[in-house]
């Protein structure tokens, strides 16, 4: 047996692997480009196999274009701890979002690797396709997790009509083997996924780490107000059927609905309003509207929805509007796995952080993955919240502590039977 | 001497009249389509005038493309009534509107032609040009007014960029001949002006006529609420600077600022809104909406002016948020003429219609007229409030007793001598 080290986490690496990653994709405005299946997130995925295969762990690709590294254990047949995210990028995107996960789950393991520690379970390192939803969203993660159908690789398409099998036809892959990326889940024994908290929280508190407990559901409505469009001079207040008036109204009883139906983790936000006709002279006839709504309990959540309902049902009522509303989605909330967080809780405690628990208020592919298998979340902080733009940036601080979070995490969980050295 | 009849309106001939100029314009989806300086505005004119000459006026037109019939008075040399409207239409209107005051002003000069009578001072029937802006509005009566530059003449184009100069060449107008439009306004004694009300007052309140006092002022401003945009599941409501919200507090306080600083014909609308960056799951950054306030009192809009402004920066020191704001435009209020409102008001009682004095919350020419000699308008009810499209509408018999209440007050003023006979 050979003397092991202590695994520690090199955040000169870390910060040169975000340095690299970062000029692949990258336009004159400063953005990355790295949307899914372009050449640019190609040209990522060939990178950061090469980086796996550099370290040492064995890499393969699965039919829906997911990399994996794996780090095989002591135990070669027994559940393998996931761990990653995605390095493909909304357009004009900055260089961490799910990236920084992915890049430190291969500091993890590099560290891991030098240090000569062998886990008892494998590790497999992921980086998934497309969470970022050129095609739809999370379509990585979810052929991982065995939830798309032929129909899936049939209809999806980008905003501009782009076939997701074209392209992936264009690029040699077959889109049929997206098929084949399911994993039995009785192979995954948890997934553990590192992300920016694309949030102001963690920020504006000055907590180092978030030990995600729970990935919020939402729901979003599309709401239309229809009165009677009017002239603005020519029609007294009290004659007016203004739709408008009605969004108004509803903007203000939100906070009261969020009050007495709500959580601290309740959200509402009215992001998309259109006037019909939408000149500054006419009464609004028709108003269009979306709420988003999340909180990471399901009941809450339906609790919100029928008192959002008789809010708008009152405010038609009062303003003589007639009102309509679509489901536009209903995203169940996920609960990160109790022993998974418990063990992350540890972890950040032994490393010393500031962290604290907290929600995820963004869809994560941890999301997807919970349908298979325990799963747990490590946040580290935006910088003023910011996220999805250039402005997007975490101390490199904080990026260490979170890969420490998330090492120490990896050999509470993958080397239960304590330090063991390469044989 | 040759004996007179009792000058009376015939609510056939006027009903005729409708329906022929209803067919110029006319396409396909049941709209008018009679812009100012189209073939078919310009094939409207030529109808009228055909008319005019029908009944013996004596026609002309001016620079500015104005349609002129001349009923001259026992006095050639004194002040003119002048009477009429616009015929020019928005896209898509209905056949009233602006129409029915010329056509009436055509119905009772016909009248008064066929029972013989002889006004004291000349009567003029006018039909001005571009009333509903499409080279920016009232091109016509400004132009009869001496308001228009050569500047107005250059720069004026429509929405889609066509340059009224070039338009009026097309048609062998010679634009600079505008501004010989301009006419002197010690020969003008009065303008009256009959239209729909483009309201729901009358309608609503069983009205036959209306008679206007004040044409409101109004202004319009383009307020920008700046905040920050957030992502919609991240960022607690207590941490958001939601530019949206702002406005609903804003929409929540007009009825407040009405009810303190306005009175009974103070408007305040809001008609269009966007939001920046105006998808569903973004907490809205930025805020651009209209205000459109107006009040036939100058200092009651001046007030309004002050406590929107005060509100809107409460508004913004509450939530977190900057806001500035562009005035698009500032229009005096427009008193009519004390006698000349009495003198309808004793048309209309003469008459026994249904009547009440009201403002006008729209603007039409008789504002611009306002600035060159006295004013006064009558209107007659807008079903459901209903104009500028084609389900406007006025029942015949409301027509009628608009059409009796004009002409008794053409006789008021322009037979102040009494009943006079051809001779």
């Amino acid at each position: 047996m050979l003397a092991t080290t202590k695994a520690e986490i090199s955040i000169d690496r870390l910060r040169e692997d975000l340095r690299c990653l970062a000029e692949i994709g990258r336009e004159e405005d400063g953005g990355l480009y790295r949307m899914a299946f372009t050449p640019a997130d190609m040209e990522g995925k060939d990178w950061l196999e090469k980086q796996m295969l550099e370290i040492g762990l064995e890499t393969s690709r699965d039919g829906a274009g997911n990399v994996i590294g794996r780090l095989t254990g002591r135990d070669p047949e027994a559940p393998v701890l996931l761990i990653g995210s995605h390095i493909d990028t909304v357009p004009c995107a900055g260089v961490l979002d799910g990236t920084l996960g992915v890049l430190t789950g291969l500091e993890c393991l590099r560290s891991l690797k030098e240090a000569g520690k062998v886990p008892q379970c494998s590790i497999e390192l992921i980086a998934f396709s497309d969470e970022e939803g050129r095609f739809g969203g999370m379509f990585g993660s979810q052929a991982f997790a065995g939830r798309i159908t032929p129909d899936t690789i049939h209809s999806a398409s980008d905003l501009d009509g782009v076939k997701l099998s074209s392209v992936m036809e264009e690029l040699g892959l077959d889109p049929w083997q997206a098929l084949e990326a399911r994993r039995d889940p009785r192979t995954i024994a948890a997934y553990l996924e590192l992300h920016i908290e694309q949030g102001p929280v963690l920020s504006e508190e000055h907590l180092q780490v978030g030990v995600v407990e729970a990935i919020t559901g939402l729901f979003k409505w599309s709401v239309t107000f229809s009165g009677e469009p009017n002239h603005a001079g020519t029609t007294p207040m009290p004659m007016r059927r203004d739709a408008f008036m009605g969004v108004a109204d509803f903007a203000h009883e939100l906070p009261r609905i969020l009050d007495e139906n709500g959580g601290e983790q309740s959200r509402a936000t009215i992001g998309r309003v259109e006037l019909v006709p939408g000149s500054a002279n006419t009464v609004p006839g028709e108003a269009r509207f979306s709420i988003d709504v999340r909180d990471t309990d399901e009941t809450v959540m339906s609790e919100l929805a029928t008192s959002i309902n008789k809010a708008l049902s009152a405010i038609a009522r009062r303003r003589r509007l007639t009102f309509s509303y679509e489901t536009e989605s209903w995203i169940h909330p996920v609960d990160c796995d109790p022993a998974l967080v418990e063990g992350v809780e540890t972890a950040a405690k032994k490393c010393g952080v500031r962290y604290q628990r907290m929600p995820s208020g963004a869809a994560h592919d941890a999301q997807i993955m919970a349908t298979i298998c325990p799963v747990a979340m490590i946040f580290v902080p935006s910088k003023g919240g910011r996220s999805h733009s250039p402005l997007e940036w975490t101390d490199y601080d904080d990026i260490e502590a979170g890969a420490r979070v998330m090492l120490q995490a990896i050999e509470g969980f993958a080397f239960k039977g304590g330090e063991e050295s390469e044989s």
